[in-house]
């Protein structure tokens, strides 16, 4: 890329608006906060070997079928006759060691589909946060957050996410260029960052969560830098990127 | 609707997600801030009969050749050949006066087209703020505000506006409950408000204005309360609200 154009990081705040925002050189970062991406970072810090995500549950069952683990969510609840939600717990221990899991959400792997032809598409979450920011940094290339939301619509925990992204990034590299959007969120995050909790008192999404009972998924997910672990696509399969060496 | 209900106020980001937003008895306000919905409301201010809002340049033109007044901007410049670009200094003076305009932007009439089968649309700007506010929250209604962004991509002063919409209606009616969007908005033009000039001044739309010098349109389509003309959508043309009689 050339010293003139300097690198821009922007945030697009629904699958639905990611055509908008498409090009050919951005890495893309999904981002699923209450609960897909901080779960898919958990498995991979746990030993998953791949993490098949797939749009609907039924093809999730078909997996399944065949003798894959497989998870399945709708409208935050474990969809019936599945191995696992999207909570981070079901993701924790020897059991998902080795293992390669087949997985539907809500909104998470919604985005990974409308995204699976971009340059690169990466996994974020609080609990990967500094080895991801590490990394992006490294490679020199735009880059696109891309908040799955809620059904399509802005959600105020994956905009939290992006915002705090943002000033990482930034931090790293004052170089970088930021679309209103990001602006937008630089700002929320340095206003919520002090106490994330009660600034996600109101959302939505963390009323939704809270009927169901997930203070502790809840407080998990809000943790940074439980993990080195970097989520990338691969052929439409999520794995573990090889690079990440102690010190990396 | 029941009392059981809360009212609710949720704001979209761009046109092309308001087709997961949209429901069948939310007002709609359309926002442009730089510069068509501020453009909109001088026009009536200054005693225009109709302004037909159409998608594309060729719709403004073929109505231009019948006779009619007409505006078109594409990319902050007005088209070449037509009597007004979507300056609000183009629609102010005595040649506005009971006169029908043709009128295609950039962003803010692509809203406008997504949005008319909406209940209700009208149009919003810092200019007409106060009478806009005070007309909504005696409809009693759910609001979406929608925000025409750049090019279906999320912009730094229509958000802002959206969010002084939020804190106004809220400040005249506590019980709206908030949508996502409406909440970091509200947390963001807290943060904005002192001194919106400086908040602005990263963003990429005011960069652009900047370019072409248009720093007096800014500090216009900045200005609160300059008028109590509400356009509202009739049929497909914007006309001025009938109901404002002074103190109304």
């Amino acid at each position: 890329m050339s010293e003139a154009t300097p690198l821009k990081i922007d945030a697009c705040f629904s699958p639905h608006l990611y055509s908008v925002y498409k090009d050919e050189e951005s890495i893309v970062v999904i981002i699923d906060i209450f609960r897909a991406t901080s779960a898919i970072c958990t498995a991979f810090h746990n030993g998953a070997e791949k993490i098949i995500p797939v749009a609907t549950v039924e093809e999730a069952r078909a997996l399944k079928d065949k003798g894959m683990l497989a998870g399945a969510e709708r409208n935050a609840i474990k969809v019936d006759g599945f191995d696992f939600g999207n909570s981070p717990y079901d993701y924790m221990g020897g059991h998902v060691m080795g293992a390669t899991i087949a997985l539907t959400t809500t909104n998470g792997t919604q985005a990974i589909d409308v995204s699976k032809d971009a340059y690169k598409v990466v996994v974020g979450a609080f609990t990967n946060i500094s080895a991801l920011c590490n990394w992006l940094v490294k490679q020199n290339r735009n880059i696109l957050l891309l908040c799955s939301g809620w059904k399509n619509r802005f959600n105020l925990e994956d905009s939290l996410f992006a915002g705090a992204m943002t000033a990482e990034l930034v931090k790293r590299n004052p170089e970088y260029k930021l679309g209103d959007a990001c602006l937008a969120l630089d700002y929320l995050y340095q206003m919520a960052k002090e106490n994330p909790v009660r600034f996600l008192g109101r959302a939505s999404h963390k009323e939704r969560l809270h009927k169901l009972n997930l203070k502790e998924d809840i407080k998990y997910c809000l943790q940074p830098d439980l993990t080195d672990a970097i989520p990338v696509l691969e052929n439409g399969v999520l794995v573990r990127m090889k690079q990440e060496l102690p010190g990396a």
